[in-house]
C-alpha cells in the first residue's frame, strides 16, 4: 500500500446531510468498506447529540469497530470532554480540529485559538496518563488552512505557527485542512512545504481537501508530489463543511482511489468493492445526493490497477 | 499570458447537443469569450451538415471570427475536402484528428490510420502550395491517445509512432487528446514525454483533456508541469466525444481558468466576464444543461488571480 485513505463519510459525511442512519446501516457500510480495502476510518464525532443528533451513536460505533483486524478507528474530537469520551470507546485516533482563521473559529467551535490550544494541552495530558497501549494517536488539523469565507486568505506563516503550537501542546501530528475549497496546488505545495519546513516531514503526512471549487484530484496530486501520503475523502463526496457557507464537497472516495489507482500508487482498496460499498449507502440513504465522476462513467476498459487482491485481504 | 487556454465549446460542445445554436448567438458567445480574454477558439468543423447540422454554418463564422483582432481562430476538418474549406474561410489554425485506435478511427472518421495520415500529406501539399500569408498552422491530432472504450488501452510507442507519420506527413505540431477519459497523471507524464523523446519540445505543445472521470484538471497539472502550455477545454463542460460509449464531459474553461488564475499561472482571461460567458450561453441553449464547480460556488472571498486586466485587453 502506498498510500494510505481515510474515509471520513461516517463522519463528515453524515453529519451534513439531514437522515440520521442507523447504527446497523453504519456498521454495514464499514464492514464493506473494510472488506473493500479500507484501512482507516473516522466513524464519528464525539459532539453532543443536541448538535450533531446524526452522530449520536459515535461512542457504541467506535467500540463495535476497534474490533475489526487491520482497521484503525479515527474520531473528531471539537474538545476535551469529547476526547475522554473518544478514549473511554477505545479510538485508535483522535483528531482536534484548530480553525486557523479565528472568526471561523469562533463560529465553528466558540473558541479562540489560545482556548483550542489549551484544550489540547488538556487532551495531551490525558493521553499521557494513560497505559501506552491505551494511548490514541493525536492529531491537532489545521482547518480553514488555506482560506476562510469569513477571514479570505489566510496566511502562511500564520498557519506554520498554529502547526508550531500545536505540536508544543503536545499533538502527535498535525494535518491541512481546506475546509472551505479554497486551496489550489501551488498553495497546497507552499503549505506542506512550510510546515514541513518547520516542523520536519514526520509532524505533516495528511491532508483534507475539498472538492468545491472542482481542484480536489489536482491538490491531491500536488500534495502526493510534495511528499505527503494520508488523504481524506468521503464516499459518492457527501459532505463538507457546515459552517462555512458555500462551501460544501468533500473529494470522493472512488474518484480519489481511482486516480491514485491508475497511477499505478497502491490504495489497498479494489474499485468494484468500493462500488458496492456506494450501492449500501445509497439504499441507506435514498434521499441523499452521492456525486462522484469514476462511479458514473465506470473503470476505463480492461483497466489495470495497480492493488491486486481477491476479496477483503484482511490482515 | 502564461498559458494559453484553447476554447472548444463552440466546436466540441455544439457538436454534442440537440438544439442548433443560431450563428448570431454563436457570434455573441465569441465576442464575449474575446472580451474576457480568450485567445484562441476553435469555432467549427469543416463536416457535411447532414452530419452535424449543429456547425452548419463553421465557414461563415470563420470567415466573421478572423476579424477580430488578436483571436486565433482555429477549426476541425476531418479531411482534404475540409480543409481546403477551412483555408477558404480564412482559418487560422486547423486541426486533423487521428485517432490511435484504429477501432475509433474507422468508427469516428471512416478511415485507417494509413488513410488518415494520406489525408495529412494532401493537406500539407495544399498548404504548402499558398502565400505564406495564407498558410494556416496545421495541427494533427492525437485523439484515443490514453486508451479507447473499444480497444482499451493505446500503447504509448504505437501514439508515438503515430505523431511521428504526422510530422512526416507534414504537420507543423501534433496535439495529444483524451478522447474517452482515460487519461491519468502518470499517463500523461509519460504519453508527452515519450513523444518530445521522440519529436522535440517544439512539436507537441498542447493537450485536450476530458473530465470523464473526475481526473480532468489534475491531468492538467501534470500536463503544464511536463512543459505542455495549451489546453483546450469547453465553456460549462459542454462536449466530449460522442462516437466513445459512455465517454463524456470536457474540461470545464471556468475551472481550469480558476485553477491557473489560483496558482498564479497568469491566462489572460478574467473569471468574472467569464461567468457572464457562460450566462450567455445558458440564455441561448436553456435546456442544455452546463457543468462546471467554481461558477456555482463562486471566487474564494478576496480572490486574487494571476490575470489582472481592465475590460476587454484587446491587443
Amino acid at each position: 500500500m502506498d498510500v494510505l485513505i481515510s474515509e471520513v463519510g461516517p463522519r463528515d459525511g453524515l453529519q451534513n446531510v439531514a437522515p440520521v442512519m442507523t447504527l446497523a446501516a453504519k456498521k454495514a457500510w464499514i464492514e464493506a468498506a473494510v472488506a473493500a480495502g479500507v484501512r482507516e476510518i473516522e466513524v464519528g464525532s464525539f459532539v453532543p447529540a443536541s448538535i450533531l443528533p446524526q452522530l449520536a451513536d459515535t461512542a457504541a460505533l467506535v467500540a463495535w469497530a476497534v474490533q475489526i483486524p487491520g482497521l484503525t478507528v479515527a474520531a473528531l474530537v471539537p474538545n476535551y470532554r469529547g476526547a475522554v469520551d473518544a478514549v473511554a470507546a477505545g479510538a485508535h485516533k483522535i483528531t482536534l480540529p484548530l480553525s486557523c482563521s479565528e472568526t471561523h473559529s469562533l463560529a465553528n467551535l466558540r473558541r479562540t485559538h489560545a482556548q483550542v490550544l489549551e484544550e489540547a494541552r488538556r487532551i495531551a495530558s490525558m493521553i499521557a496518563a494513560l497505559p501506552k497501549t491505551q494511548r490514541p494517536h493525536f492529531e491537532g488539523s489545521l482547518s480553514t488552512a488555506f482560506g476562510c469565507t469569513l477571514e479570505g486568505a489566510v496566511p502562511r506563516a500564520k498557519v506554520a505557527a498554529l502547526a508550531e503550537a500545536l505540536m508544543e501542546a503536545g499533538c502527535d501530528e498535525v494535518g491541512l485542512a481546506d475546509t472551505t475549497g479554497y486551496a489550489d496546488p501551488s498553495a497546497v505545495r507552499g503549505m506542506i512545504g512550510a510546515i514541513q519546513t518547520a516542523l520536519g516531514a514526520q509532524a505533516l503526512t495528511g491532508i483534507h481537501l475539498h472538492n468545491t471549487r472542482g481542484l480536489g484530484l489536482a491538490n491531491v496530486l500536488a500534495a502526493y508530489e510534495a511528499g505527503l501520503r494520508t488523504f481524506d475523502s468521503s464516499l459518492g463526496g457527501m459532505g463538507g463543511c457546515p459552517f462555512a457557507p458555500g462551501a460544501s464537497g468533500n473529494i470522493v472516495t472512488e474518484d480519489l482511489v481511482f486516480m491514485f489507482e491508475a497511477m499505478g500508487i497502491s490504495t489497498g482498496i479494489d474499485l468494484n468493492a468500493l462500488f458496492k460499498v456506494r450501492k449500501i449507502v445509497a439504499d441507506a440513504l435514498p434521499d441523499v445526493p452521492l456525486y462522484g465522476f469514476v462511479a458514473q462513467a465506470g473503470l476505463p476498459l480492461r483497466f489495470v490497477p495497480a492493488t491486486h487482491h481477491s476479496g477483503a485481504m484482511l490482515p
